[in-house]
């Protein structure tokens, strides 16, 4: 077997849990914070940096990639670890998300999705099919399975369609993939429907083999209405398999997510807001774009040893943001990735130390300046 | 004496030498590249990264740090080398070339120039003695005598009025110089006319202490009217100083003044083709985001151990490139820059080891395909 999952630690008062979970690319310790490589390059940070500040997995996008460079580029290169430069695990999503953004550009049918390309309007067509074929090509260890993504705020009925759509695109993404070194990971939808959920988690089961996804959550909808999603999600997963949580990356909803038995996260949040001139620290977020810190010639975040955090003031950072340099976005987007990886590594300690609901509290009061 | 510089080798057809030139931040071998960090970042990379590819020392500019973030803050921060986090030798420029270069928004009197920024139209002014204040308060190793770059193509009348507020200006900077762990080098103007070079580089020479910079240069005249201007001043110049060549970065234009008896060079060249999609390579000039790269799997350059080039394929830089991700400037930046290091530490060897004219002649026969 080139997966399995080892559950080594949990916690009494959550469905917290610490894990060990094997790829053909090496080991990953759960709770796991995802970095995002939309295009095979994590935004402005070189392969060798997120190694050394203890990246363990990347995301990287089938939708962006089958674009450009091309799912037959990247094969041909020898797959996407190789043509990113990239040793460790790398997990692809299915694009479903992406072409489902497309909005007015893309159109739903039984068979798969048409859609335009955001870059030059030309026509194209996923189907489940068409996807494996894509991620397969594309190499990466954990492929996602091609889902629909409903809308939030979409009515019951069409929750319902969307969920047994995904159902049946599921099923046909299994027949269809056939290699041994790529886990395929099926999608939880349902909307914010109970019910949708509590059908979907149960027929979505059957499929998972060493992995299981959680999609449709943190897509606008109140933070209490997603909690409740996921509360209701727990006693469904099969124990024995990683569980991850799509597109989730600030600090409460990656800690929510793992109270309730969550082991995997992604989200572009790090970069994105590190690109906009904007820290996340220990003592909360920093805008680094503001005039208070024109003079401020301390750290960033006191207590992070990145190499931002060691070489550089947040002065010095704010006179980057403030003159465009492209060394803004790649000094904080290292900091604030390794926040990320950071607070998922204290997780873990947390969990197997059983001190998991003592360092969340000191967390939420420290970064949020509030109580649990 | 912080400052001291002693040739080592010397070659027999031409005026090339090499040496080492002790500042107080450390030894630059010579002949020298020097990247430049025009607001205090390299453009797209960390000065950890350029420590490793064999950087010696860098530029950044006196105009563009004054604007931003202000030389005050800069000094607050304990000098330049704090603020960018650099441990190694710095020169700053004297912000003469930038003024010149606004056109229209600038008025040159004796006193000195009164220009609008470029960046809010605010107005202000620098004399020889605020420029050496900016460049006190910045502490780079080196610093510029504030000049004034006469436009090619002026009159000989011009040019000559050009070279003696030069003069002027020089000696005041000398006079209000104070900070004996700068040294200051003086700048040899006097355009394109032979008369007047000469003049200049007689009456600049007294006021070498171990430095002297030629300016004016590379500034749109025809190459061959460049080497005529650099030929004449060989005679003049003091034998144990360094000398510069401002603003040349090209290879050939290194390898024809290295051959003129410069120590040192700079240049924005290889960072700004590097975010246009060019890399520098031993094979000549190479268009990432050429068409023809799109399968080409093999490295940007087959005989250079950098880290773009040890890990990633052409196929890949082309894919950033195409994608303007913050990665490919990043990439072809480090490449560039390692070109143009290991240019200089090529010639220094072939220098000492006696096969000067061989390397040249290989040289160019590889990059350009011609012979010398």
């Amino acid at each position: 077997m080139k997966f399995s999952f080892e559950v080594t630690h949990k916690v009494k008062t959550s469905a917290a849990r610490r894990g060990k979970f094997l790829t053909p690319h090496g080991v990953i310790e759960t709770p796991a914070f995802m970095p995002v490589g939309t295009l095979a390059t994590v935004k402005g940070v070189m392969p060798s940096t997120l190694n050394e500040i203890g990246t363990q997995i990347l995301l990287s996008n089938t939708y962006h990639l089958y674009l450009r460079p091309g799912e037959d580029i990247v094969a041909k290169a020898g797959g996407l670890h190789k043509f990113m430069h990239w040793a460790k695990p790398i997990l692809t999503d299915s694009g479903g998300f992406q072409v489902f953004s497309l909005g007015e550009l893309r159109k739903i049918t039984h068979d798969g999705v048409y859609f335009s390309s955001h870059i030059d309007g030309s026509k194209h067509f996923f189907s489940p099919e068409k996807v494996m074929d894509i991620e397969n090509a594309l190499g990466a260890d954990i492929i996602m399975a091609f889902d629909e993504c409903s809308n939030y705020g979409c009515d019951h009925d069409y929750a319902f369609q969307a969920m047994k759509r995904t159902l049946n695109w599921l099923d046909r993404c299994a027949v269809h993939h056939k290699n041994e070194n790529q886990m395929l990971f099926p999608i939880i939808q349902g909307n914010m429907f109970k019910d949708l959920r509590i059908q979907s988690v149960k027929e979505t089961v059957p499929y998972a083999k060493c992995g299981i996804a959680v999609g449709g959550l943190s897509v606008g909808e109140p933070k209490e209405l997603m909690l409740e999603m996921l509360d209701e999600l727990v006693p469904y997963y099969p124990e024995n398999m990683p569980r991850y949580l799509m597109g989730v990356g600030t600090p409460d909803y990656i800690i929510e997510g793992v109270r309730r038995g969550i082991d995997m996260f992604d989200c572009v949040l790090p970069t994105r807001v590190a690109r906009n001139g904007t820290a996340m620290t220990s003592q909360g977020k920093v805008v680094v774009r503001n005039a208070i810190y024109k003079e401020d010639f301390s750290p960033l975040d006191p207590e992070c040893d990145c190499y931002t955090c060691r070489n550089f003031s947040k002065a010095y950072l704010r006179h980057l943001v403030n003159c465009n340099e492209i060394l803004a976005a790649t000094l904080l987007s290292i900091h604030n990735i390794k926040f990320l990886l950071d607070l998922t590594k204290n997780l873990r300690n947390a969990i197997s130390e059983g001190t998991f609901d003592v360092f969340v509290e000191e967390f939420y009061k420290k970064y949020y300046g509030f109580k649990v």
